[in-house]
This record gives C-alpha cells, structure tokens and sequence, in this order.
C-alpha cells in the first residue's frame, strides 16, 4: 500500500500528500538528493531496519526546527521518503521498494558516494 | 590530464575552469543532474564514443542560446563536463572517469533510471 492510499481513520486523522510510484520524477529525487541536510536524512532513514521509521527529532539536523520541517517536506514531496502522523510527531521512513523498482541502483549509488566520501573526509 | 590542468597556448588561448576531481562535490553533481535540460546534454555526451565530444549547437536543445550557455556551465562547474574552446564554439565532452572514480554507478545508475523511463514515456 502506497503511503498516498492509506484513508484516514479516527485514530489518524491527518494525513499528509504522497506522490504515487508513477508520479516520481528523476529530476525531483536527484534535486531532493542534492542537499547535505535532506542527503543526511535519507542516509539515516536508510540505516534502518526495512519497514522501520523514524521521528523528525530522532535525526540530529544542525538547521532549525522550521528548516528541517522544509526539508522532510521536499523528500516527502520528491517521493523519497513517506511521513505517517504518530500523535502529534511524524514517522519518516525511506521509500526504498518504490525508488528501487523506479531507478535501480540510484539510491545505493547515492549512498555509496556519500559514504566513500565521509570516509575520505576522515582519513 | 583534467581539463584544468591544460595550459594556455597561442593555438588555445582561452580556457574555462573546472573542478579537479577531488573538488566535485556529490550534491553539485546531483543539483546538476536534477534538470531536464542538463539531464539531456548528458544523455547526449554519454552516447558519443568515449573521449569523443560535441559543439553546444550539436544538442538540440529546447531553449535559448543564453539558458543553454548556462546549463552548460552549470554542468561544467560541478565537474559533470568539461568544456574546451575549438576555436569560438566550445567543445563538451562528459568526465566519465572522474565521475566514475569518484560516484561508482551514479552515473549508470541516473542514465539507466532516464533511459527506463522515456521507454515508459513511449510505450
């Protein structure tokens, strides 16, 4: 089930826009990804467990808290990622089964750079 | 040899900048990639024989001369191309190896995702 399709119930009643698989753009999620903060939020949601998520406060962003929100809204907007309100905080979680089947390879090439690249910042 | 590194002559008296390769930024690389225009210019440069290039007015593209210029020059700047003059027109060719070296599958990865979806675009 697409993030988009879930209804509202009682128990959620606020839920926010998705694209569907089909309405992905590249040039959306290569833009989404292309940003050092919106890039940080997608290596930690990637670090998860497949199906897990995570709050917006549980990824440590060195933007203030209106700027992060900007942030999870373009990923989410891109398709990246799917946010689920839990109570009055969101559940992010990485859109991987989506973005692979759409762009194979992309994500973990993305990835990979990125951490090639942390790891020659240290060294 | 990068393409910054060649010396001016008399027979090559004006040269444009670039990035070493360990100046490219992987979020650069991905801003430039997020563009249509950028993204066919690309696609263009990929399908010439490697080492090969190809004038600015050898890509048709659906803008203006002067929008062209610039998304040429964005794709320049991040290191996605490397633009040298042939006497007034300006020779592009894609720096593939350096990409490559740097992104491992990136770039397949993002012109594989294109190609799939114009053949999706089509069908």
């Amino acid at each position: 089930m697409s993030p988009s399709s879930r209804s509202a119930s009682p128990s959620q009643p606020r839920t926010l826009a998705h694209p569907e698989r089909d309405e992905i753009s590249l040039e959306a999620v290569l833009h989404a990804l292309s940003d050092p903060v919106r890039l940080q939020v997608v290596r930690y949601l990637a670090g998860l467990a497949e199906g897990e998520g995570a709050a917006c406060s549980a990824i440590e962003l060195v933007v203030s808290k209106s700027t992060g929100t900007h942030h999870f809204r373009v990923l989410r907007e891109a398709g990246l990622i799917s946010q689920v309100y839990r109570g009055t905080a969101k559940l992010n979680a990485l859109r991987r089964a989506d973005l692979d089947a759409l762009f194979p390879g992309l994500l973990d090439a993305v990835l990979g750079a990125d951490a090639a690249r942390r790891e020659r910042d240290v060294s």
